[in-house]
C-alpha cells in the first residue's frame, strides 16, 4: 500500500494523524466524503462506513467515530451520543442518569479501516471515566462532562497533551498505527 | 398507479394495511428487504428508507418506521428507540425520565413512499401521551409503557381495535390512504 486516505474534514484529526502516522512509511491523504450514519454498534456503523468510503474513492481508507457508552444504559447513547448532546445539552446527560447509581461511562473512537472491498478492520479505543457535572472546557462536544478514572480530571480540564495520551482518540490512532506496521513488516 | 409495494416482513402489519386500503383501487403487494436503518429525525430516516427501496425493487413501494419521542429529551430517543428498550427494558425507559417532571411523549408512524426515485413523500401519524410504569400486556415492544393521553389507557390496555383507532400507526396508515385516493382521483 502506497497511499491511504483517511475520510475526514476536520483539520485537527488531520494534523493529529499525520503526526502519528509520520514515520509508518505510508503516504496519508485527506478527503472529505459525506457518507450516511447508520444505527448499530459503534463497530458495525465503523465497517459500513469504511466500507461505504471505499466504494465510493476505490482507495485503502478509514474513517473514525466517536461515542460515549453510559455502563446504566448498556452502552448507549454510544453512537447516538451527539444526538443527544444537541438535544439535551451537558447537563441533560447528567440527568439522563440521575436514577441510576452507576454513572460510570466508557469513551470509544472506532477507526474503520477499508484495505478493500472485502478487506475491512475495526480498531476500538476505550477510556473509562464517569460522567459528571460538567468542569473545564465547554469548547468541545462532551468533552466538560466526561470525568477520565484515572486522572480525576475532565477532558475539558486537561491540556491536549494529556489528553491525547489517556483518549479513546490516541488509543484507536495507536492501534491503527500498530496495525499499518505491522502490515508493512509483516 | 397499478400496483405498491409494502417492504414488510411483518403479518400484522400486512393485514391491517390490506384492510385499509382494500378499496382504494391499487393492487397492494408486499417484499420483505434488508435496508440499512440510518440515523436522523423519522421523516429523514423514512424517505432515505423509502428511496433505496425503490433503488432495490424499482416499483412505487413504502415503508413504515415506528418511534418513540420523550418531550424531555426534545424527541429523543425517537427512532433510536428499539435500542433503548432493548437495552434498558421497560422499567429502564421510565428511569430515565425519572429527573424530568415532563413525562410527555409522542407515539410516532412515519410512511415513507417511493412513487419514483426522484418522487418520494413521507407521512407522520402521533399519538400523544405519557411514559408511566407498565400496565397491561407486555408483549409487543413499549405498548405497556405508553399511556395515550385521551383514554388513560396504555397501548397495553387496549384491545387491537381501540388501539388501532387511535394509534400513531393508524393515523399514518389513513393518511396514506388518503393520499392514494386523492392521487388516483386527482
Amino acid at each position: 500500500m502506497g497511499k491511504i486516505f483517511f475520510i475526514t474534514g476536520n483539520e485537527d484529526k488531520k494534523r493529529e494523524m499525520s503526526g502519528i502516522l509520520a514515520d509508518v512509511g505510508i503516504e496519508l491523504d485527506f478527503v472529505k466524503v459525506d457518507l450516511p450514519e447508520l444505527q448499530g454498534t459503534p463497530e458495525y456503523v465503523c465497517r459500513e462506513k469504511a466500507k461505504l468510503a471505499f466504494e465510493r474513492i476505490r482507495e485503502p481508507c478509514f474513517v473514525d467515530d466517536t461515542c460515549l457508552e453510559f455502563n446504566a444504559h448498556k452502552g448507549l447513547p454510544g453512537v447516538y451520543i451527539k444526538w443527544f448532546l444537541d438535544n439535551m445539552g451537558l447537563v441533560g446527560l447528567n440527568r439522563m442518569l440521575a436514577d441510576f447509581e452507576d454513572k460510570g461511562a466508557t469513551a470509544v473512537c472506532t477507526i474503520g479501516l477499508a484495505l478493500s472491498a472485502g478487506d475491512v478492520h475495526t480498531f476500538r479505543g476505550a477510556t473509562t471515566g464517569f460522567i459528571v457535572p460538567p468542569r473545564g472546557s465547554t469548547d468541545f462536544g462532551w468533552d466538560a462532562v466526561f470525568e477520565e478514572e484515572v486522572s480525576g480530571k475532565t477532558y475539558g480540564e486537561m491540556g491536549s497533551e494529556d489528553r491525547n495520551e489517556c483518549s479513546h482518540r490516541g488509543k484507536a490512532y495507536e492501534m491503527l498505527r500498530n496495525f499499518l506496521l505491522g502490515g508493512k513488516n509483516g
